[in-house]
């Protein structure tokens, strides 16, 4: 493949960062381009700290979260970054917003998908984007949808970790070392103004995956020494010609 | 690693030709050295068409199907197969037992592990090894046993199919294409003239997980023409640079 | 806190009565203010024997339902009683309707929340419930919904007890004593006239969570001597600063 | 019951031939009127064969997708076949469509259901069917929906075989043997000359569900030798007057 | 089948009353022989109120338990009752146990066997009864246990009711109309002087699962008038003619 | 109850540390007095830096575990701990060794016991000590267990959280804030001077448990200010007088 690319689905326009910032820069860094689709600017339900300021105004809240993500996707290598602008609290996706979902996947052709999970009482936006990825993958598939275009193959589809991940019944199947990329997933992090009750957690979920990642690389016997790793769970089984 | 390695925990001495011949064959092909251990003969339950035979008798079974397993260890070119002999329906493992197979594990050094199911209602013994598999694993793992041998690192453990899968909560999310081996693995399954009752039964499940290979190595665009495949399911999260 | 709240809701206008009309006249009975949304009177799914009446028309099998969720609300000491007449089978909650529970949710500040369970193949309406009762109360949380309003803090959701409740994949995590008001709960269950099958049934289930209470708190060695007991299962986990 | 009656629910107009053509055709030979409901014709999602044909529009897409349909149907000795052309990828299913198949529901009163299963993260639309077959069954239940007609009892709903059945978490209850009327069943896949990489595998399919009807129906020791059969899984309990 | 028979296997002297007393009655009404198999009298574990009376032996207490367990097994008309006094928490088995465990289902052959549920955490000696049933009846299949014996088929296995059914996992998926028979199981109930607090709370279990078998047989549109019930969850799938 | 007691049942010797330290100092300071029970050392399997120190024997390391365990203990303000030195990989535990927790847990009568999660394929000890917990409990429970003593009641049994969480199927339902005692919980840590790896690991862990400890406490609408927390499955409803 000349190309290599994949494909970020976030709800709300800070979850690529705090969930999956290093398979972007690691895999940036790898020659793959990266695209972000951000549903929402997370405006109405994750900016707290922004209409917490007096004279605060919606339009003003969009404003400030698309800068802090522009900010973030650079530090992070991203290819493009999109803003679907769908409103949050709810998230809400018609045919129309679904479709225009299923036209960046054909136009990427990403080698992989990274979303949400499939569970989350706590928001429930999030888990509802991990069902509308799975819907628009399958229309993307559709040699009926536009007929003639490039229909879309059969990327994987990886569930980046949510927050509390026990209450999402998420477990994560694969571990990746994003030692290499840390210090841009860390200045991305840091992008997010509104949000810096997140930096520290998110941090240490990064120590703790890489302590994972070493128990089950080989541990006590050998375990590779990674300081920083990102945890996903994948939505299909795999093709191998070596196990 | 200048030797690439696998092992494979057999209950009973044909189910790893059945579950896991083309894995074997595969790797073989590729320069790993298969280890098979069979923890029994499967003299008891699994040989009805023997016993069926005027005059039979405990040992008679075992020689007859020891021989049949070493004949399909043959075709499958495994590199060591080692029966345990102790005794199926119930296969019991003691201490000692369980100490032998941490030998072989810390011998060989497997870059991973095939073993069986983890809940099998029909067949106790099926599940009992797949938990004496991590027990096992554990052991070798600890620097306190046989102090100063070579410890064992951290293997994945694939659980490979059973019979009736969705009886016994499997879900694969590994598929192997093993179309160049499928000669010898099916050369494997003639091997077991006791149970011909099952030739066809794998043959079809081998071509109907090359369909699910092609399904989800891209589908109707371009998925890659799989004729045989099997699949497993890994026990752990594999640790990887990239996705 | 100086005012006490609680809030249930309700899909159809009996669901309060059966499954957690002792929690509101316990609660009641401690100085809380129980507020009970019923989003449908079950006038079409749930008021077989009304319809059996010749005669009969929808706003009379309303007007009949409201009549006997009021004299229920009324046995237990329901501080507001709302009806949002969304109808039924199907029961549907457009975003208006969300937006007017999620302003409930915040005039009402509870302390805990009760709600349905979250699968229900026998009847979907409950299960459906139970999801907008996240997702609303995810809006109430939001500082951009209504910017200026109190928002909701994260207050527990409880499922009470559906019918056939192994097959809703229930599981309670609390019990609660109901004996002290048992009598408004069984007063309260008369006044549903016209679903007297169901009396006897929900009168057994409090005998037999009660049996259960005693089990859990002592069994046979000193548990509690309750007579009538409600089961809730908790979506969240609890924060508590003794075990 | 003098007149025996049975609904398939079917998203596409060819689920119901692979899923469970053997079901419907052993059921017409013992004299019941088996009813299809094919809610799309598959025509964006599952004709990739006829996409590929040069000038092929969607009306002629759909036409053909009929006549293989009506084709299977008459193999399978189908009663009555409905095409709701509902659209497909993705299927939806507006309150109109919904009590159309209420209608169709009450009108046939089925002794059992056939649907699809409850998860399928490849096709969305399998599993939204699933969904939309519960809440039908329950308005079709409900005495308040046009009052006066004679309402849906309390049919079972069986969920036929997915694809990659493991993925889907379904898991059969029941093995129906299917061999006395396998040569319908073949003929009607033949029916769907789109799909030609399907034959095999779901004569595959058959001939190993049949394997699982020997060992489950006594195995070794007399268990009846079946040559092709069907799973399903039963969403509710059955009421039965002996084990 | 000439001769029509069923086996209980039962960890505790009473169990089989509370939990399928019913289901024993109404198959020896159809003319089956009915084996109850007690592994233990319950004796430390299950008789708090015989400890109480001052002088109590352990003798003096199985006697006590052995006399109300046949009473019962009279007033359901068991055929045979077999005290393996195995001892009760913990219960254990060897492997001697359970080669005459193997005897007894292969000399019953029955045509399904009731056992306890998989999961107990209150509860060890139920779940591991489970267990064993499962290993014997593989062993009992066993054409190499015992040559020339008449090996067991496939018999069913149905778990019954445990106590506080959700805390175990359970669900069932058969409810049994023993109207008939209630009167019998009821005579049973009250031989079990030792254990009255749970004579009504099993009278209660009854009458819902009656309730439920309504619910589940027609409904408000002709659900059948049981009045006692009981529920069963099947461990392998069933194989049949007809839906 | 004038006697406040907490047990804690811990496989190897530093699990009550990592696990359950916080738990324990805080409840020490509420007047609990908590017992402690190490099954074994964890000589063998959790002692990998001893082992690599030339000269090294079995002996030395249980020693110095010990030491370690006792200096946590001390820091932890635990008022008893006891060494049950059964072994580790595999730790067993006989009749006679589970009957010896027996007679803790009847002496402590503990108001709450703490032990391992439910599944642990990394780790089977871990798995099994949950399991003979659970039996203990029950034979603790048995008035035919050494009569004359006082039985236990029905403390619950709270599952402390295993190392990588998401693998372990486990999912914490409390979280307690132990920030007024981490100073201690840190002490305790660091007496661990073999597994230094661990020691951020868990205190990133305490950080994060802290911060949902805020967000389930009323999030950014008030949550506590908790610096570090503690999370807890229980494996058992509780009994409440209010929700």
């Amino acid at each position: 493949m000349t190309n290599k690319t994949a494909l970020v689905i976030s709800a709300h326009s800070a979850d690529f960062v705090w969930r999956c910032g290093g398979a972007i820069a690691l895999h940036a860094a790898k020659g793959y381009e990266v695209t972000v689709v951000c549903l929402s600017f997370g405006e109405r339900g994750e900016s707290a700290k922004l209409w917490k300021t007096p004279g605060m105004t919606l339009d003003k809240v969009k404003a400030e979260r698309r800068r802090e993500a522009e900010n973030a996707a650079k530090a992070l290598d991203v290819h493009d970054i999109q803003f679907f602008d769908l409103g949050d609290y709810p998230l809400e996706m018609d045919r129309e917003a679904k479709f225009r979902l299923v036209d960046v996947m054909r136009k990427v052709q990403p080698a992989f998908i990274l979303s949400h999970s499939q569970y989350d009482p706590y928001n429930p936006d999030h888990m509802y984007v991990q069902q509308w990825t799975l819907e628009c993958r399958a229309v993307a598939q559709a040699w009926g949808h536009n007929p003639g275009e490039k229909i879309l193959g059969a990327p994987q589809v990886y569930m980046f970790e949510p927050h509390q991940t026990e209450q999402m019944k998420w477990r994560p199947d694969v571990l990746l070392d994003i030692t290499p990329v840390w210090d841009k997933k860390w200045a991305a992090i840091q992008c997010m103004e509104g949000q810096e009750h997140l930096w520290t957690y998110y941090k240490n979920v990064a120590e703790n995956r890489a302590n994972q990642f070493m128990r089950n690389s080989g541990g006590q016997a050998g375990g590779r020494p990674a300081k920083y790793a990102e945890g996903f769970q994948s939505v299909f089984p795999r093709t191998v010609d070596e196990l």
